[in-house]
């Protein structure tokens, strides 16, 4: 018997085309690059978007009810939603999940209750995830929906509110540790500015940086071995958040010598609002060696907020996967759907219908990135555009051995016709046509 | 024997994937929707894009040297270009060019001499039509290039600049008239305002009507018949730019009466600037009746300037290719390539390459919009959504019977959560998932 | 008795430069163009921002706590609200306010109920109206907050919830008609699409202007004669929005006839969205005839959504308030502060400081613009500019008299030099500091 | 006699607001702020923007023709232009200017015979500067304008472009040397990608990163002591540029150990165009004790390119010039005109008037600066709202004397209401009226 009361899901409407399936591209145990689906894709259902979200937007209540909204008390309803969230994942067939502190149980009056509320269901969940054998990608503590956040969390002018901050990281943490947490994640949706009139910005970045150390040290003490985590996202809600991007963030890291115990949870809609494709955010973080986790969403580049859409766009997908096959996969970290449901899909059934479209995106991307990796296609185009730094005066400065004095004369030597002629098309649209077919190749029947 | 100097141009190194072909999805004969390709698609090459432009940017000088530069004299090389021109379209198997009438022949001194010029290198042009029966999608004026125009051609506040843009057209006209163009273009570059400050937009809005009107009526008086076409495009090169997007464009041509004898030759990368998707544009422009023409290209949506990139991305594709079969086609429109080569593809093979991709991905869209009609995927969905306006209330609404009266009493016997219930999930995640994997199964091999 | 529980709030803390006072620039009584400021200057308190914002976001809760909070049955608080509202206008020396019906009481269970909640509060603010003489500006109808709206007001597919918006808004004409209200407006939070695909664009738009009529229509039956007024804004909450801006919604009334009974209602960060300045969007509006009122806020074009922050930017509400004086003001129309203060600003007291800020910087826009206006600073250069109209061949022009012919017989006797040498510059920078120095002049003391 | 054919440029046609004055607010000799404003502002004429911009853009030809212009043999040319350019500083009244090498002299075909013509060109401006006592703020080498660049100058694919960069680094480092240059400045032009598909960021990022080392080693070897500069620009030409912003650039420097050898050069459009304030961009190099030079501009937020546009915004020069002040002033960094007079504005007197606009705002933003630094108003504001970080738990935090269980210890001793009451409101729109008081009191005369 099932807790939602619908009808066996039909992926797609048209028979035709796809006759009775559940995925097109997913399929748990299909090999790809050696490996089962399964293992490199640790798809995570959201809490907060799959649980919580009634899709509200600034502009009007929510368009969604949900089978749980029938509970009425709140600690009640806390609870019920554990049994839903196992069978969501379990229908779905999805093996890690993701929460913020406060998606799973209402706030008190004080932080002792709330943490009391809170224990109470995360007894609940312990007890889940070892009967279903489900597992937590990540979790992170809201440090923004509260009032008291209005001006930070860990980065508040005010000494009681950040005081307050370090004490929800503190039973955060514990309960990472409790759950066996694969990544532990910071996103600082306070931290940035409303005005430079009245900010001390630096005052406050060391105040952040000390806040992670204390976090760091705190799960050091506790043996909390997960990976920690922070999460990049520019201009909202602040036109200034200081994480606002891959860059900035490792910058950030680097500055106050964290680099060694974080790496980055990144998400494609956030990149667009950096102005970044989600690729290159991902190479960036890939390429200082600090990619951490994926969000799995995309938005929309024509709007400037965060719409945290379900991922459907086949360029996306493969190019993220491209880079994620690059790195070895992600050991400590997965795809977490940080997507929630359009407001006009306010059905349950959409939110199967989201995620596994999502799913078989990221799968397709997956095949694709694969066959691209196999094929050598981008690596053989990259290998000879960089040659002229494999031999010769290329390779001389590669290790090291030239001054400006040495290229000089060595440029004096030639006439400018002879500099120009080593220069070679990029041939930018036939790779944009040879990634196309790649496409329509892999992923056609 | 040909003027291009390179060996055949093979469309994809990949050779198992693509294994000796030019195009994957390109094929003249083929039918779709009950007609061949080749009446669909009326391909045209854009004689600025592929004849003149270097690759310059606004920080560099042009990284593109043509065959046709060896020729030095002006005139010389003017006249060069048109066997160039037409043989880049045979090898391509393009049927159609457009042109604006300063891309074909050097300025003189005075309009006398610069139409001297343009008169030379048209009666070549004439001849090579004759010759190939290759024809004219639609040729234009200039009245953005020289430095008179600096505040406008038809919106100048200098009433000789004015007469000159007047006379300019007179001249473009003729030529329209003379070599059958199938329409007739107008691109206001810079009829739009620097600051407001120093503008009288109503005064300017006046002329450039006023200027409209007196070209159409030389068009009939000289028995051109041509459709004339605006191109919508906002913020470049001034911030307001007047014919800014699709809504706008007809505002105007209503607001000056000129509705009837315009349509909108429409741009992919115009309508990103503008805010808009293009298949936004194209269907606002539909559903006027006032689509007549594309500019095939496509930009980035991260950037906000014009780069038209040649079209790769097949869900604007399929998407502006689902409009235009829904108009049942162009018919005295065409799919013109206003794009060009990016810097680092100087090569001439590039120009190949990207026209045979750009030809490739509006193929392959043409083909899964057909069967996307054919199966009636959004059209069922469209025609069920809609349905409680077929009958009851809805259908005495659409017929004009009813008042707010009618309405009041209508609601007041109902509660709110009868309305609420008539309302349905659109299911926006299980059509994006629907629409790939249509394109998956129809391009797929 | 004060309701508000605060000391006289003090405008600035800076004692030195602003001794002891409330305003800087805004003086009710002083003259200004010939009239006092409070008559060009019809300030309205927005009734959803000043009493019904709490300051959440979509990050988090509320962060202001009102001292009507403490009423906490619905209906009555409502009516206590009407009491601050009074008062607050009071305090503020502001006569107008404006409101959607949802603002004002909470909604029942059925349309009866709700209406009969609204009107014990309708009644209560009639006869505050009637005992302080304060007035409406305007009022409007919310059809985008309740669910049942989800995909659209009098856009929505679904005939039920059509029937709902149209009664509602018989209701809300009533009341205009009852308060004497100076204008209704319509905006159209939920009419746009979310996705091409499930669309019927054209059957919308049509059913909203039958929509409209329909208003009208019982609007003159009641003999209810407020200006109506369409309030365009872009891509907010959908990317595509019908009334994107001042352009895009003449050009809809104008295809349905309807614009003889609309003007329009602008909105400095709506023209922001949109690509364009405010001031734009006025100029525009006030040539179409169609300025009706004016939203005064501000937004900030760094990031991509609607912030509605008080006015404080010189520049703009100078240049909005040269359209406006331009425009001879605004007979049935004023300045409302659709506005709310920061996240950050949420004591009692920032309602009073912002709502000064924002009346303080649009008194002195107005004090500026009517010096510009007075001294002709940009009607000579205009005048200057475009005098080559004024006599010869473009007065000939503008009279009607030539064409296409006469124009090329008129060029071909010059030479391009001779052509070059009639353009002028326009000086550019030498405005920009032009209008800097009369705002230090003027507003310097 | 003057080689500038015209009359005494009259700053502004207004004689009554500005009776015959040339500037309202920079006065070389006035203090502020202790010094005369001659010392702080140390403004610089951009050889590109005033002597070699002819006003194109990408859709059309210069509309500016230059005294110069008459001078047809292009090494003659270059040589006239240098008295142009010293005529030019002394009517301004500027101490400084600022060139890439090749705004100076024509390319030769060759290394060597470039190096010949810029060296006639360096010489005579040497002696100008004898002569005049004008000073070289910094100088650069353009490894963007010429073709060879076309995919990187120290990012570059190609060894011998690589070379003939380091070369060409080699002269302009002793140009330098020998004109006393205060600073050297890198703007990475073509530093950044254009298709992630062919790009070894990496590789690239070392290989830049080991040409600056090189740079700065040859530096010290000749004795050129003045400060290296790296100068942000993120989006143009490509998407991706490597130095995006202030954040981005300093995290490059710290990554490759570079950061005690640069500092940053600033600009105010380049800071819209990643996302930013100006006045944002230049706090994060002032608290990273990075902030090396200023380019004096700004941009239009609604656009998305670089428009160079003199900078007459007086809220961004105040805020710019707050960062300013609050640095102590910029030791070997000044103001730089790096603008560029509108395409309408081509008359030679435009270059004196928009200079004249920007060296105005600039001062009186100095001086609004100056008195807010002088009556602490923000830094009141600022010590005020972290007040709670000097004494008791926020003091021990800062001392690093609380771990995470220290702080729960306090707050589980707390209810959520008492943390709540210790934040205060941000008072946002107050701050923003201050401001605006400040500016018009002491702007006003």
């Amino acid at each position: 018997m099932s807790l939602f009361d619908f009808e066996k899901v039909q992926y797609l409407g048209n028979s035709e085309l796809n006759a009775g399936k559940g995925f097109n591209f997913y399929n748990a145990d299909e090999l790809v690059a050696g490996k089962p689906m399964k293992e490199w894709l640790k798809f995570s259902v959201a809490y907060w978007h799959t649980m919580d979200q009634r899709l509200t937007d600034p502009f009007g209540d929510g368009t969604a009810l949900r089978p749980w909204d029938n509970v009425t008390d709140p600690m009640e309803q806390a609870l019920v939603k554990v049994d839903y969230m196992f069978e969501f994942m379990d229908k779905l067939g999805v093996e890690y999940f993701a929460f913020h502190d406060r998606d799973l149980a209402p706030e008190g009056s004080s932080l002792k209750e709330t943490n009391e509320n809170l224990d109470r269901v995360i007894d609940k969940i312990e007890e889940k995830m070892q009967e279903t054998g489900k597992k937590l990608l990540w979790n992170t503590a809201s440090l923004f929906t509260n009032p008291r956040f209005v001006a930070g969390g860990a980065t508040t002018p005010f000494a009681d509110v950040f005081a307050y901050s370090a004490a929800q990281i503190k039973h955060s943490l514990e309960i990472a540790k409790r759950l066996g947490s694969q990544s532990y994640v910071f996103w600082g949706g306070r931290e940035g500015y409303d005005s430079i009139l009245n900010t001390d910005m630096k005052r406050e970045q060391k105040h952040i940086a000390a806040f992670f150390r204390l976090a760091k040290d705190y799960a050091n003490e506790i043996g909390y071995t997960g990976q920690f985590l922070l999460e990049p996202k520019p201009k909202e809600p602040t036109t200034h958040q200081y994480d606002a991007d891959s860059a900035t963030t490792i910058a950030f890291l680097k500055e106050y010598n964290l680099e060694d115990d974080f790496k980055l949870n990144l998400e494609g809609n956030h990149a667009y609002l950096a102005g970044h494709t989600y690729e290159h955010e991902v190479r960036v973080a890939r390429e200082a060696g600090m990619l951490g986790s994926l969000d799995a969403n995309m938005g929309d580049k024509l709007i400037g907020w965060d719409i945290d859409e379900f991922p459907t766009d086949i360029y996306e997908t493969t190019l993220v996967m491209y880079e994620f096959l690059k790195n070895g996969g992600l050991p400590t970290g997965g795809l977490n759907f940080d997507s929630k449901v359009r407001r006009q899909s306010f059905e349950v059934e959409d939110l199967f219908y989201a995620h596994m479209a999502g799913m078989d995106t990221y799968a397709a991307g997956l095949k694709v990135a694969a066959k691209l990796i196999e094929d050598r296609v981008f690596d053989d185009v990259i290998e000879d555009r960089y040659s002229s730094f494999d031999s010769g005066i290329g390779a001389d400065f590669e290790a090291g051995k030239l001054t400006l004095v040495d290229f000089e004369n060595y440029v004096l030597g030639k006439t400018d016709a002879e500099i120009l002629a080593t220069t070679k098309s990029g041939h930018l649209e036939r790779l944009k046509a040879t990634l196309n077919n790649y496409i329509f190749s892999v992923l056609g029947k």
